[in-house]
């Protein structure tokens, strides 16, 4: 569908699409010269308009995604499809100065196991809190597989609260989900191992020692913490337990976990047996957990649990006896359990089956109160009929995998790994409605809260492992594909190819943008980790070094484009702690933190305090500065770490000065300042005309201008004393630094400026 | 420039824009609604038809950005803006496995300072290698500011090789910048210390005491590794070095360096002293280093140099003897020199001036070879009369920092970061002849291959530090903002947006797409950080345990869906050592490695073998698996480290299977075998019925499909002799097994067929 013809472009041109350039010597092209030039058909075009995001214009929806190994989280805009950041989890992440500053190393240091620092995760499955089903946009959760570990991220300023580490699984695959009003955070083990800690059981002992489980982590949502002690697990047999979702609407209260390898099969490639994925899989169903949570809870609260590793365990034997835990077969080796919007269905594919399996809650529920049960499993669970709780089962296609919700009644979406496709299909009638091929391998996909019990439909992303041909190389290591997929109509659209930089993601939600309210500072001396005010928070003026014994505690402060204090002293074998408070009012006016060779980092949003704290355990002179490019003379925002020998005595007391200045250098400066205060009043002038106090970003940045200029007076009683002394150079230099005041005030006038004109500010009435 | 009249609509309907699907319950949206529904102007859709990239295709250039204080760097596409790869350097990353197998800590170690770990970096400039001043795409180079290291990075595998210490300064900001051809990778200090390590000198001994340099760096192309005994310092006073640039065509032989605190002015605010800002800005002339590198190498190399700390240093007093280093002042507080394309001239603006002074290199040389001096420095270094020196010099703004330049000859681009802009201006005449406003104060900037002898025009990039209102809110902490921008035509056209997720980057090099050629996959038991055979690689059926004293040694294979082996047996306190090769030949099929709680990860791509080690401290059971989802039965990709106690005997031998399989069972999965190899039929029948011969990739896949299908010959043999003894647990496992290999291939076979479908091959011939 190019153009083919003179008479369409013509026709482009009188539509007014022409924008060349008359009388220049390089013409600018017109739409129908760039389409044909990058060889982009009419769908390309469509597709690029549906998702180019024009400079100052935000994204509809802000998707979170696991980074899998990579143990991070991935936030991206749709359908910009621009990644917004990388938020350290599990993985110390310098930029962010997490694992490098006390607070944040206090975060991962919750990470540990048995006493030891894991410093990366795997990440596989985040959920969005939420209030009555919907997504709130307060809270997200994180797992990782591989230390089987669960994260919160406070969504107000996007930053790892708190870790908790599972206390009997060895790995877990199937968090984080969460019931409908975030009262739990569900989290299931992968591969079953003995649940004590550090207890070894041979592998002929599988079926009697080893055990899988669900465990429910309380959230405290006042607190925005998990609660560990109040939380608990439903022990389950030895199969691997995979995906969970939480029951809503007529199914709150329950929850459902698929599983694979039920066929209880441990491996020996190694000794001429078959592998695996063999033994793993030669079964043609494994099991879907039915497990009655709100019961499970108040079974623990009555004291039913038993303690494991000091945590409430909810045993096989009681789950039986009180009506718990109740399985269903469903088609081997799915990933994904996926209630509908309405609560009322739960759908389940398996990877190496062709259909997607509707089950009906409705019909579960009947069978378990009737008692209707075909089998118990070896472990004495009740197995429900599958035919009794199927509503209906679809034919989509090879390795059929995940499955989300659109807004339209009735309307699914599953993503079929081997076929790499995605099929849209109706779940109420059990009919294909349209399928999709994507590039390459989808594992799951992402609807727009699509997972929630109001999903927004619009688009899709699908969430490829494989990218073979679709990018420029970068090596062998390829970046997977993301594809933003148009569903708004009949037929699904490919929209955009996004290649993932940095991580392996696993699965994706994604929230209205508007729904998230992050803050945009930090009350001055918060410690962000904690939420509460830090004790190392000092205001401008109180600056101090405190020595006590061989330990020296500096507080100090930020601002640009100065580090206070410029020098700090020690001693080898010092411990230094070093507090730093960013006194900027600005937003984005962040400033980090970096002693040479000392593997010291720190990122100090507005308003925020951070310690960081080492040995100085080496003599020598080593510069510290600010690592962000806060202004104009950000490299001149530095310091000295000045670590003398034990005992060192000066020798040199006054300092040779390396320039020295005049009273005509003095005069200069004067001037200078006089002619900077011009431009300065030309730019308020122009602010103060349009309509500015209606930008409170524009009315944040006035604010931190008048900072700067506020401190031009006692730089100027400074200078004038200097002055009256005919200390040239005090008088040179604290003249300088007015002049600075004012270029960081005309900086953010300037910064004003630009943003009224680009926003549209108005003439002041 | 919205549409404001039906007319216009009409006439792209007219067009063919329309795309109103007949009779669907929901309408496709034609181009004109995207638009208005999108709020789209003319100009927006011409910027978007400018940058998207459709699916499969790719983008022109791709761009190396330093990561800033996230010790990575950034890889992407332009014109699309897409990020392809965060390439990990002075950070542990473990989804590249960096930091955790043993070559790629080996990398790591090699920039440990002092024996200490540094688990971070503050990169800044990267390079690109250059063949006759023209970038090749071979390696790329980036420096730590904050510990003052260099790496390499090799662009066949997009894989740092090395990392060198710099053996005399404590921070460098200022590296890396090529020599013509890459026989040089410079680096200058930034703050001035003492160059002997470790050693302790006051401030007040500063002018004395402390100094700065520029270091030559030997780069062995051959090697693709820096020789640091080939390598050299040139001594210089205690200024601020700061970047660099090497002179090329005329100038080739030549380096300029340039710096800021010329003043030598040492702070201390905290003491009621001006800050470093004023008193580093307070003159309106700092010093361009004019470096004669040729003459310094050949000094040398007769022995002129002086060792410190092992390394040689050309000291001030031969440079100045023998005239290698001359100054010439340059406007306050400049960062970037940057020399013209055809090497006659060198660019530098004051951050506090409004000019950019645009040095001839005939006239320095002029001055030199007349021994026309204006002066000498403190230090006894000449200094060229500014006049003497420059060409021209043009008033552009507020904050000019960094020039770069376009294929139009004599046309230059330079940030403004106060003003927030970019300014087109021409050097030979010296006129600005566009400006255009960016969002918002931009540091570097960049345009294709433009620090080369041959830059492309075409784009630039604005690195834009504060994004303040651009992008959906992700907390107080801010991406900062790539914007992208058309300077094909006479005036600059903003094109895009990019946030940056992660990192602060600071300079950024673009190289033609075509220009880059890296490896698809590596030779069979390749150690990617040495390029070399590595010792631990085993073929398939040559996989091992060794347990040597209390070392378990493993010599496995990853090969979808298993690990060899599956089990490995230690008892407590043993030395594990795992070595492991992927013996996969689709290119993109990588594999991960993880070991439950030990802090185990490694990313293994097609051919690599890699090595993880760690002391089994712990007694119990720990689940290891493939973290890359690599096909449908990927979690099933998994093994048990089993950790028993010292002396522990088994009680219990025989294992008690958890499913037996009957007659019956395996008789279904033999028809399920012949069924789908009636897939595999029709889907090779599709492949070999088109030119699939013509596509290197589809070749590679049928390659990997061929590989597991002569598995099946073995796995079948093993099945029959099960089958023959009516052991039907492992006849059926064993034609399970089978069915995985079909399946694979099969799932290769439909990628392949997507592939092809989608690169429009042709019927075969």
């Amino acid at each position: 569908m190019k153009f083919r013809t003179k008479q369409a472009a013509s026709m482009l041109l009188a539509a007014g699409f022409g924008c060349a350039a008359v009388g220049s010597a390089y013409a600018a092209e017109s739409l129908q010269d760039v389409m044909k030039r990058r060889n982009l058909s009419q769908q390309d075009l469509l597709a690029a308009s549906k998702t180019y995001v024009p400079t100052g214009k935000r994204d509809e929806f802000v998707a979170f995604s696991s980074g899998g190994q990579s143990g991070q989280v991935i936030v991206y805009g749709i359908p910009s499809m621009r990644i917004l950041k990388y938020i350290g989890v599990f993985t110390p992440e310098p930029w962010q100065g997490y694992g490098f500053d006390e607070s944040s190393k206090a975060v991962l240091a919750q990470g540990k196991i048995d006493g030891k620092d894991i410093t990366w995760g795997d990440t596989h499955h985040p959920a969005m809190s939420e209030t009555q089903g919907q997504y709130d946009g307060q809270f997200l959760f994180i797992n990782d597989k591989a230390n089987p570990r669960l994260a919160v991220i406070d969504l107000r300023d996007f930053e790892t609260k708190q870790i908790v580490v599972n206390p009997i699984y060895k790995s877990e695959h199937g968090g984080a989900f969460v019931t409908p009003n975030t009262e739990y955070v569900i989290e299931a083990a992968q591969y079953a191992t003995p649940l004590e800690n550090k207890k070894f059981y041979p592998l002929e002992e599988f079926n009697e020692k080893y055990r899988g489980g669900v465990t429910y982590w309380k959230f405290d949502r006042k607190e925005g913490r998990i609660d560990p002690k109040k939380s608990f697990s439903v022990e389950l047999p030895p199969y691997s337990q995979d995906l969970s979702d939480a029951g809503k609407g007529p199914s709150d209260g329950w929850s459902f976990t698929n599983s694979f390898c039920t066929e209880r099969y441990v491996g020996g490639i190694e000794k001429g047996r078959p592998p695996y994925e063999a033994g793993c899989s030669a079964k043609d169903t494994d099991y879907m957990h039915v497990i009655n949570w709100k019961k499970a809870a108040e079974l623990v609260a009555a004291g039913r649990a038993k303690k494991i590793n000091g945590h409430d365990v909810l045993m096989l034997d009681t789950s039986i006896k009180e009506g718990v835990v109740f399985l269903v077969p469903e088609p081997k080796s799915p990933h994904g359990v996926d209630v509908t919007p309405d609560g009322k269905f739960i759908t389940v594919s398996g990877k190496l089956d062709t259909h997607v399996s509707v089950y009906s809650f409705e019909k579960i529920q009947a069978a378990i109160k009737a008692g209707k049960f075909e089998s118990k499993d070896p472990y004495g669970l009740p197995v429900i009929n599958m035919k009794d709780a199927l509503h209906t089962q679809v034919q989509l296609g090879l390795g059929p995998l995940h499955t989300q919700y659109d807004a339209k009644p009735c309307v699914a979406y599953t993503s079929l790994y081997v076929d790499s496709q995605v099929a849209k299909w109706n779940y109420c009638e059990g009919k294909v409605l349209d399928k999709i091929s994507v590039h390459y391998n989808i594992g799951h996909l992402m609807t727009m809260e699509g997972d929630s019990m109001d999903p927004k439909g619009r688009y899709l992303v699908a969430l490829n492992k494989l990218s073979i041909d679709r990018f420029a190389p970068v090596g062998p290591l390829h970046p997977q594909n993301h594809q933003l997929i148009d569903i708004s109509d009949d037929k699904m659209q490919l929209l955009y190819d996004m290649p993932l930089p940095l991580g392996e993601p696993h699965y994706v939600v994604a929230i209205e943008a508007s729904k998230l309210k992050p803050g945009v500072r930090y009350k001055v001396g918060t410690d962000s980790r904690t939420d509460k005010k830090h004790a190392g928070a000092v205001r401008a003026g109180e600056e101090k070094t405190v020595r006590t014994g061989n330990k020296v505690e500096v507080f100090g402060t930020l601002i640009r484009s100065h580090i206070t204090p410029e020098t700090i002293e020690a001693e080898v074998g010092d411990e230094i702690i070093i507090n730093l408070t960013n006194l900027e009012r600005a937003q984005d006016e962040t400033h980090g933190f970096a002693v040479s060779t000392y593997n010291v980092h720190a990122s100090i949003e507005p308003g925020k305090t951070v310690q960081v704290k080492f040995k100085a355990d080496k003599e020598g002179v080593y510069p510290y500065y600010c690592t962000e490019f806060c202004s104009a003379l950000h490299l001149e925002m530095q310091g000295y770490l000045l670590v003398k020998p034990k005992g060192w005595k000066p020798t040199k007391t006054a300092m040779s000065a390396g320039t020295n200045y005049s009273e005509a250098d003095y005069k200069a400066q004067l001037k200078k300042v006089v002619d900077t205060q011009a431009v300065i009043d030309s730019v308020v002038g122009y602010i103060t005309g349009v309509n500015y106090k209606d930008f409170p970003d524009v009315v944040a940045m006035m604010d931190d201008a008048v900072d700067q200029l506020g401190k031009i007076k006692d730089a100027k009683a400074k200078a004038d004393e200097a002055a009256g002394k005919k200390d040239w150079n005090n008088a040179t230099l604290w003249t300088e630094q007015i002049w600075q005041y004012q270029v960081k005030a005309a900086d953010l006038g300037l910064r004003a400026k630009t943003y009224l004109e680009q926003n549209g500010a108005k003439k002041a009435k």
